[in-house]
């Protein structure tokens, strides 16, 4: 069992925008020096980004769908990055392959379905899965893009490790599950993420559906409501900045919204009542109610904490 | 009259955040040469907005509102940059003020109620009222977060000019108002932006009503219907992009929104549709539908002209 990550095999399961963004941050921030002996390895259905990722120097073998089983026993750490359905089916399909003591993470944007799926069936106490929400992304997609910088400054969100009851005395650590988690938040906090939550998948995907899926639905209703696409013409940086994110990856996000689907609706009606109060003092030419309304929300917005990269 | 604009005596009334910015402009990129004689004047309510403005080296004499009678006639061009409704009534004060062939111009975000009421009793033929619009902005107020660089890649709108009907020959221009509109894109280009368009009031109004009103007002409703101001720990920066508008002036946004009511109220129609439209599919778990909408979003924002500094 290796004791240091600068040591270990990280294996990426999926190399685009997330995959490779997070496996270009372990390679300079985590496998800079000089004497480390870790490794990563990649696997893609897109053979060209594990052959850029070669030629960057960011991943030292590449796999093929196909030939997964052979990377997956050799890897100390892997990061799932592919789509929620995914992840959970990869999860439960290889189970039995992954090395002892290795530890598995993933970056789903919604986590309750997959936790109570793989939560039902875990059986290796040998092998934990963390589950992780690195809130960074772009609206660019694949490994072309991907970038050691965009997790400057942003939150990762930690969930309670299934599986790695074995006990182990690491670090002040008692057990696997519990080192794991902490090996994953040092290696977040190296890679430039600068706040570390820990919750549960209730409250994750509670809040993530307002604050992510809510926004992304927001975002492409604007541009759907656009008459037309010359309409940035008249655009001051508002709208550009309100429908960046409707550059959407239609079926990732399709994907989330159906996964986390009650929490989502429930916000929008939110969102819907919060337009209705603002549109009705607007149509009653209610001055005094509309100033009082942008007075609250204006404080309220300037006390909500800022990413500290702002 | 003064034919070269290094040469203008240039007078901003309202020296907050945009009349702020602009004169760093003007002072950096119009009147930077060493044998410039340009001068430039401001009248602030805020007399430490004039004092910083005066030890920065940006203006060259300061007035108080009880002093304005005595900038105006000083002045080839002055820069307006009042609220709506203040526009308005400075313009028609002190008509008879401004200097013989002198220039002015707005920043007003609503043109119509203005432009109606200024085509109906101005008089002078010897001096112009350009209505413009910078598309340009902060979420900070005031002279202390001006900045000559806000403008860089953005925006500034043109509308037809009202009085200046004398006839004059420069630069091949025909009449006082034809030529006030060529200097002031000459200066708007020397100050960083990038794209003049010319309008009218009524297109402007729409438009600006949807890239500009209703973006505001949707970032208001989401903030209004955050559950708390810890939610900002589960933000990857969705969030934070389409709510940063609701740091909003209060009064000056509640003006604009009344007076661009009826243009405001159909484009939160079309908006509440589209939100409707996507809420629905969801609802029905309609995945082929959902997907179908998102692509063609993603399409849609990508064929949208991007300023040209994002």
């Amino acid at each position: 069992m290796k004791t240091s990550v600068s040591e270990f095999t990280f294996g990426f399961m999926g190399l685009g925008l997330m995959g490779g963004s997070l496996a270009r941050g372990i390679r300079k921030y985590v496998l800079s020096q000089g004497n480390s002996s870790g490794k990563i390895l990649a696997c893609d259905i897109h053979k060209a980004s594990l052959e850029d990722a070669l030629l960057d120097g960011v991943i030292d073998r590449g796999f093929s769908y196909s030939d997964v089983s052979q990377m997956i026993p050799e890897c100390d750490l892997i990061f799932v990055c592919l789509y929620p359905k995914a992840t959970a089916f990869f999860l439960l399909e290889y189970e039995q392959l992954f090395s002892p003591h290795s530890i598995i993470t993933d970056i789903a944007g919604v986590k309750n379905p997959l936790i109570t799926k793989i939560s039902n069936t875990w059986k290796r106490t040998d092998v934990v899965f963390v589950p992780g929400h690195p809130m960074a992304g772009s609206e660019r997609e694949g490994f072309a893009h991907a970038s050691s910088e965009i997790f400057k400054g942003r939150n990762y969100l930690f969930l309670p490790p299934i599986g790695g009851r074995e006990k182990i005395e690491m670090e002040g650590c008692h057990f696997l599950s519990q080192w794991a988690t902490k090996i994953l938040k040092e290696i977040a906090l190296s890679i430039g993420f600068s706040r570390l939550i820990d919750t549960t998948a209730k409250v994750h995907d509670h809040k993530i559906a307002f604050t992510s899926q809510l926004c992304h639905i927001i975002a492409s209703a604007l541009v759907d409501s656009a008459e037309d696409t010359e309409i940035t013409a008249f655009g001051g940086g508002s709208f550009e900045d309100l429908t960046r994110i409707a550059m959407i990856n239609a079926p990732l996000w399709t994907e989330l919204f159906l996964e986390d689907r009650e929490e989502l609706l429930s916000h929008i009606s939110s969102f819907e009542k919060s337009m209705a109060i603002i549109r009705k003092a607007l149509e009653e030419k209610d001055e005094v109610l509309l100033e009082n309304i942008l007075a609250k929300v204006r404080e309220k917005r300037i006390s909500m904490a800022k990413p500290k990269n702002l």
